[in-house]
C-alpha cells in the first residue's frame, strides 16, 4: 500500500492515509502538473483520481474543465470552500473551461431554502466570496441548478443506470432524497460535456469521494455517449482548532468560518490546540512539535503563501526560539489581514456581479 | 370486510375482492356520481379512493380537475387506456379541469425512447387516439414532462418527504429508476394544484394505486401546501381472451391492441375463451355462461352501451337461445366497427394537432 508523506510531519496524516486505503485512492503527485500551487504542493491536496489526463491536457493545450457547486445554504463559507476556489483558480490558469453551479434545488430539498431566496443569498454572498478567493469570473459559465433542465433530465436518465445496492455502498443509504440529490450531481459533473466531449476535474474535499466515483461508473455505462469520466482531486480538512480531524458548526469555538468577525476569531486563536510544551522552559530548551500545532496547520494551509517561510517557522518551533504566544499573535494578524481582505473582495465582487454569464 | 358483487357475476370478481382487501381499498358507489357511464354502472370502475370529495365538487359546481399521463412508447394502446378516456370524458363532461401529460422522460428512461421521439409519437398517435376515444381536446392542458420544470423540482422536494422503506413497501423496489418515476408522478399528479388548490380525481387501472397512494401521502405531508390529497378510480383489467385475469403482451393471441387489425382480431376473437358447454346439444339444453365468457365481458366492458342489450345477451346466452359461434361472429363485427371509427377518428384528430393547447 502506497501510503502519504507529509513533508511536515503532521500527526493528522494517519486518518488520511486511512481514507486512501478504504476509498482506493490515489496519491497526489504535484510533479505532474507545472507551478502547483501552495495547497498541491504541500500535500494539503493528497489524493486524485485519473489526473493524467488533466495534466496531458494542460500540456498539450487541449480543452479541459473543471466544476464546482455551491450550496447557498448558510451565509458563511468554510475553509473546505477557499480551497476548492484554489484549485478552480490554479486550473483556470492552466486553460481550464469553468462552470459554476449554485444548487438551489438541493439548498430546497435538504435545508428548506425556498429556491428564490438561494438565488439571492447566492448571487448576494457565495459567488462574490467565490471571486474574493481568485475565481475568474471572466472565464467562469454559471448556472442555477434550478434552471437548467439538462440536468435535471439527465439526473432521470442516470437513474436507470444505477442500483439501490451501489448507493447503499457508495453512501450508506439509498434514501429517495440522497438519490435525486446525488443523481442531480451527477447530471452537474457531466453538464460541460453535453455539448463537446472533453475531461473534467472536480477539486473537492475526500467527503465528495462518493459522487466522483458515481459519475465516474454512471459516465462509463453511458457508453454511446462516450463521455470523459471525471478526474478530482481531493484536499485535506482543516482541521478544528481544538486538533479534531475537521472543523465543525457542532463545535463552533473550534471553527473558524468565512468571513469572521476578527475579535471572536482571535478569541478562538488563542485557545487553539499548539505543539508547546507544559512550561515555557521546557519548550525553550526541547523546542515545540509543530506537526501537532493547529497553528502551525492554519499557516501551511491558509496563512503563509511562501515555502521559506513557512519552513522558518517550522524550524523556529521546533529550535524553541519561537514560542506559542507569539506564533498566536502572529497567526491572529494575518487571519485579521485575510478576513479584512476577503471582506472587502466580497463587497468589490457584488458590484461586479451583473457580469456574470449565466446559462440555462 | 366489504365485498365487490359484479351485477353480471363475472367469475374473475375474486380476484379484484383479493385486491380490494390487499390495498384496504373502498368499492366504487356509482350512486354518488350524476348519470355515470358504463363502466361506471357495470362494476368496471369498481374501486377508488376519496371520491366523496369529487362528487361534491360536481353537485356544488366547484372547481376540481382530472388528470393522466400518456408513456409515448410503442405506437399502440390498449382497453386500460381507452377506460382511462373514457373517465377522462365522463369527468370532463361534469366539470372537470383536464390535464393530460406526456411522460417522455419516463419513456426515455423505462424504455429508451429519445425525448423527440417520444414527443412524435405522441402528437401523431397517442393524443389523436385519445381524442378519438373521446378526449374533449378544447377543455384539455397538456405538457410535456419534459418541458415542465417546475414538476422536475417537485420531484426533487419530495424525495426528501418519503423513505426507503416506504417505496419498498409501496412497490417492492427502492430502485433509484423507480424513485425518479414515482416522484415524478407525484409532481405531475400535484401539478394542477401548483397553481390553484383544488380537489383532483386521477382514473387507473388498479395497478397504478401504489403512485396513487404516494401522492396523497405526500400531499398530506406538504402541510404548508395545503394540497388536496387527490382522489381515484381505479378500474379492472380487460381480461384476456384466454380468460387470464389481463391481456399481456407477452400472450399476443389473446390481446387485442388499439387500434389492430380488425383480421387479425377476429381470428383472436373466434379462439376465445367462452362460457359454452361442450357439446351444442348441452347448451341449448341448460344455456351457456357469460360470467366465464370473454366475449360478454368484451360486450359488458366496451363494446355494446346498452343495459338492456347487453341484459338481453347474457339471458340469451344463459337460454341456450345464443350459441358461441353466433356470439363470436357478432363480436367480430362490432369490434370491427369499432377499430374502423377508431382508425377514423385517429386520423381526422391529426388535423387538429395544432389546436391542442400546452403549458410549460
Amino acid at each position: 500500500m502506497i501510503k502519504l508523506i507529509d513533508p511536515w510531519g503532521s500527526t493528522l496524516i494517519d486518518d488520511y492515509n486511512k481514507l486512501i486505503t478504504d476509498f482506493h485512492l490515489e496519491v497526489f503527485d504535484a510533479k505532474l502538473f507545472p507551478k502547483p500551487n501552495r495547497i498541491m504542493r504541500r500535500g494539503v491536496v493528497f489524493s486524485g483520481i485519473d489526473l493524467k489526463v488533466i495534466a496531458d491536457s494542460i500540456k498539450k493545450k487541449k480543452p479541459f474543465y473543471v466544476l464546482s457547486g455551491i450550496v447557498p445554504s448558510g451565509k458563511k463559507i468554510h475553509f473546505g470552500n477557499k480551497m476548492v476556489v484554489e484549485m478552480i483558480s490554479y486550473f483556470q490558469q492552466q486553460g481550464a473551461e469553468t462552470y459554476i453551479l449554485v444548487a438551489d434545488l438541493e439548498a430546497e430539498a435538504a435545508r428548506g431554502i425556498p429556491l428564490e431566496e438561494g438565488r439571492k443569498r447566492a448571487l448576494e454572498f457565495h459567488i462574490p466570496a467565490y471571486i474574493a478567493l481568485g475565481l475568474d469570473l471572466k472565464k467562469t459559465t454559471f448556472y442555477f441548478q434550478s434552471d437548467n433542465i439538462a440536468v435535471m433530465h439527465a439526473g432521470y436518465k442516470y437513474s436507470k443506470k444505477v442500483t439501490e445496492a451501489q448507493f447503499k455502498a457508495l453512501y450508506g443509504s439509498a434514501a429517495p432524497s440522497k438519490i435525486y440529490s446525488a443523481l442531480t450531481q451527477v447530471g452537474d459533473i457531466l453538464f460541460p460535456q453535453f455539448e463537446k466531449r472533453m475531461p473534467g476535474v472536480i477539486p473537492v474535499g475526500v467527503d465528495q469521494c462518493p459522487h466522483i466515483l458515481l459519475t465516474r461508473d454512471i459516465a462509463n455505462k453511458m457508453r454511446k455517449e462516450k463521455f470523459f469520466a471525471p478526474s478530482a482531486t481531493f484536499h485535506k480538512y482543516t482541521p478544528a482548532l481544538s486538533g479534531n480531524f475537521k472543523m465543525s458548526k457542532s463545535m463552533p469555538e473550534s471553527m473558524i468560518e468565512l468571513p469572521e468577525d476578527p475579535k471572536s476569531m482571535c478569541k478562538k486563536i488563542k485557545r487553539a490546540l499548539t505543539g508547546g510544551r507544559d512550561t515555557v522552559d521546557e519548550q525553550k530548551r526541547i523546542g515545540g512539535e509543530p506537526e501537532k500545532c493547529m497553528i502551525f496547520e492554519l499557516y501551511k494551509q491558509h496563512l503563509i503563501e511562501d515555502d521559506k517561510k513557512l519552513k522558518d517557522i517550522y524550524e523556529r518551533c521546533k529550535a524553541g526560539t519561537l514560542l506559542c504566544g507569539e506564533d498566536k499573535e502572529n497567526a491572529c494578524k494575518k487571519m485579521t489581514e485575510f478576513m479584512n481582505n476577503l471582506e472587502k473582495g466580497i463587497r468589490q465582487a457584488r458590484k461586479n456581479i451583473d457580469k456574470l454569464r449565466f446559462v440555462k
